[in-house]
C-alpha cells in the first residue's frame, strides 16, 4: 500500500512513522505546507518523499489528514472531489461533528473514514513524531455506517496492526466525550501555567520547587497554540459546558476553604478520589 | 545515627526507607497511629520497629515528623518540651508558617529543623513509600537562622546525601511558593475528577478515551484528603489567592471562546507556553 500524511506534525509524523515500520505501506509521502517541517520530516526519514495534492491523488491509496482541526473539512471535501472509487481518505482529527457535517451528503462520503486515536503528547512538529506512538491507545471511528465497507476495513486493519483498541460513535457523541476527557485537561492546564505565570514572578522558585504534580498538572500548557485554538472553537458548546462545570466545581472548593468546612473538602476529595478506579 | 520516623505513609515510609538505604542511621524506628499501617510498615521493612513517644525520646538521636500538617505544631511543641539538647526533631510537612509560629518562642526551637522535601505521588500508606523517593528534588529548609547549627548540619547533611539541593526561605515566602507550584495543582486536579465524574456518566467512555494527557493533569486527584485538606486550610490564604486567579484565568479563556476570540486564544496559549522554558 502506497500512504500519502497530509500535515507531517507530532500526529502526522508519528502515524507516517508507524505505517513504515509496522510493515503496513511500502511508500509514505508526506503534504507538508511549511517548507521548514518538510525537510526536516524528509530529514528523520518519516516520509520517502514530499509530493502534492495531485500527486498524492494520483499515486496513493490512502490519503491521511493530519493537519489542524478547523482546516480538515474543507481540506477533506477537495480530496472527496477527485478521490477514485478504490482511494481511501481518513482524518485524524480531535473533533468530529465538523467534518461529519460538511462531508454528509458528499457523493463520495462513503470513501472518507473519520477516526480520533486517543493520543497525542505536549510537543509538537516533525521532531516530535514518535516510534510506537498509538500503541494500547483507543481510537473513535464515526459514523462507520456512511463509510464503505472496503474502506472501513483497511483503516480498521491499520489501527489493530498498530494496537489500538477501535471505538465506534457518533461525531456528536465523540466531541461530547473528548470534551471531557482530553480537552477540558488542556484548558485547566493552560490556565494553571497562567496563573503561576502571572503570580509568581520569582521564575527560579518555579524551576527550583515544582515537584512532579506541578509537572503533570501544568504539562499540557507547553501544546501547540495552532493545534488547540481550532479544537477548543470547534467544539465550542460542550468545551464550555464542561468549562462551566469545572469553574463551578473549583468555586465550590474555595468557598469550602474560605468557610473552614474541613469535612465538605474530605467528602470532595474523596468522591475525586473515585477517578482512580475509572483509570485503574 | 538512630532515628524514629512519626507517621509512616507515603513521606515517612520513603524517608526511612531512604535513611537506611543510604547508610545514614543504623537503626530507624517508626511511631504510627495505625496498627494495620505499623504492621504493613515493619512488613515492609520500612523501619526496624515501632517505638512509643517515650522510647523515641529515649533512644533516637533524630526525630522526623511527617504527619499531616494540621498535627505538626502541636506535637512538634510535644517533642520540644522533651528534647534532650543533643538531640534533634526535624518535621517534612507541606506549610510552614503555623509551625513556626507555633513554636517561635520554644526554649528548645533551635532543635527543631524545619523542613519541607517538594516530592509526593498521588499514592499514600505505608505501601506507596518508594525507594530512592527524594532524589533530584528540591527541599526548602524554613528559619535556618533559628535552628541550631549542629542540628541544621545534621540535617543539612542528610538531605546532601540523598542528592537534594537546599533552599532557605522565610515560612512565608515557602508557604506563598508553595501554593503555587503545588497546592493549586491538587485543588485543579481534584476539581477536574470531579467535572468529569459529574458530567461523564458512562464510565466506560472515561476508560476507554482518556489520554495520556487526561491521566497527567488527574493523576493528583486520587491524593489522601486526610493529607490535602489540612493543607489547604493550613495554607488557606495563599491558597484561596492563587484558586481565585486560576478561576480568572479559566474565565477570560471561557469569554474568549464564547465570542470566536480565536486570536486571543493563541496569544493566551502562547504566554502559557512560556512556562516550558520554566520547567526545561
Amino acid at each position: 500500500m502506497i500512504a500519502t500524511v497530509v500535515g507531517l506534525g507530532l500526529i502526522g509524523g508519528s502515524f507516517a512513522l508507524s505505517l513504515k515500520e509496522k510493515g503496513i505501506c511500502e511508500r509514505v509521502t508526506g503534504i507538508e505546507r511549511s517548507e521548514k517541517s518538510a525537510l526536516k520530516a524528509l530529514e528523520l526519514g518519516l516520509v520517502d518523499a514530499i509530493v502534492t495534492m495531485d500527486e498524492a491523488l494520483e499515486q496513493s491509496d490512502l490519503i491521511v489528514l493530519a493537519t489542524p482541526v478547523d482546516t480538515i473539512p474543507v481540506m477533506a471535501t477537495k480530496y472527496l472531489n477527485q478521490i477514485r472509487p478504490n482511494q481511501i481518505l481518513m482524518d485524524m482529527g480531535s473533533t468530529k461533528q465538523e467534518l461529519c457535517e460538511i462531508t454528509m451528503l458528499h457523493p463520495n462520503r462513503g470513501r472518507l473514514v473519520a477516526t480520533h486515536p486517543m493520543w497525542g503528547t505536549e510537543n509538537s512538529g516533525p521532531e516530535a513524531a514518535e516510534h510506537n506512538a498509538f500503541t494500547g491507545r483507543t481510537v473513535v471511528i464515526c459514523e462507520r455506517e456512511k463509510t464503505d465497507s472496503d474502506a472501513l476495513h483497511v483503516v480498521e486493519e491499520i489501527y489493530r496492526t498498530l494496537g489500538m483498541p477501535i471505538r465506534y460513535m457518533s461525531a456528536e457523541d465523540q466531541d461530547t466525550h473528548c470534551a471531557y476527557v482530553s480537552h477540558i485537561s488542556h484548558i485547566t492546564s493552560f490556565a494553571l501555567a497562567l496563573t503561576v505565570l502571572e503570580k509568581e514572578r520569582e521564575e527560579e522558585h518555579i524551576f527550583d520547587l515544582a515537584g512532579g504534580g506541578f509537572e503533570s498538572t501544568v504539562r499540557l500548557a507547553k501544546s501547540l497554540p495552532q493545534t488547540w485554538a481550532p479544537i477548543f472553537l470547534g467544539n465550542k458548546y460542550n468545551v464550555l459546558d464542561v468549562l462551566r462545570e469545572h469553574i463551578h466545581q473549583l468555586q465550590i472548593l474555595r468557598r469550602m476553604i474560605e468557610r473552614d468546612d474541613r469535612e465538605g473538602l474530605v467528602e470532595a476529595m474523596q468522591k475525586a478520589n473515585k477517578i482512580r478506579d475509572i483509570l485503574k
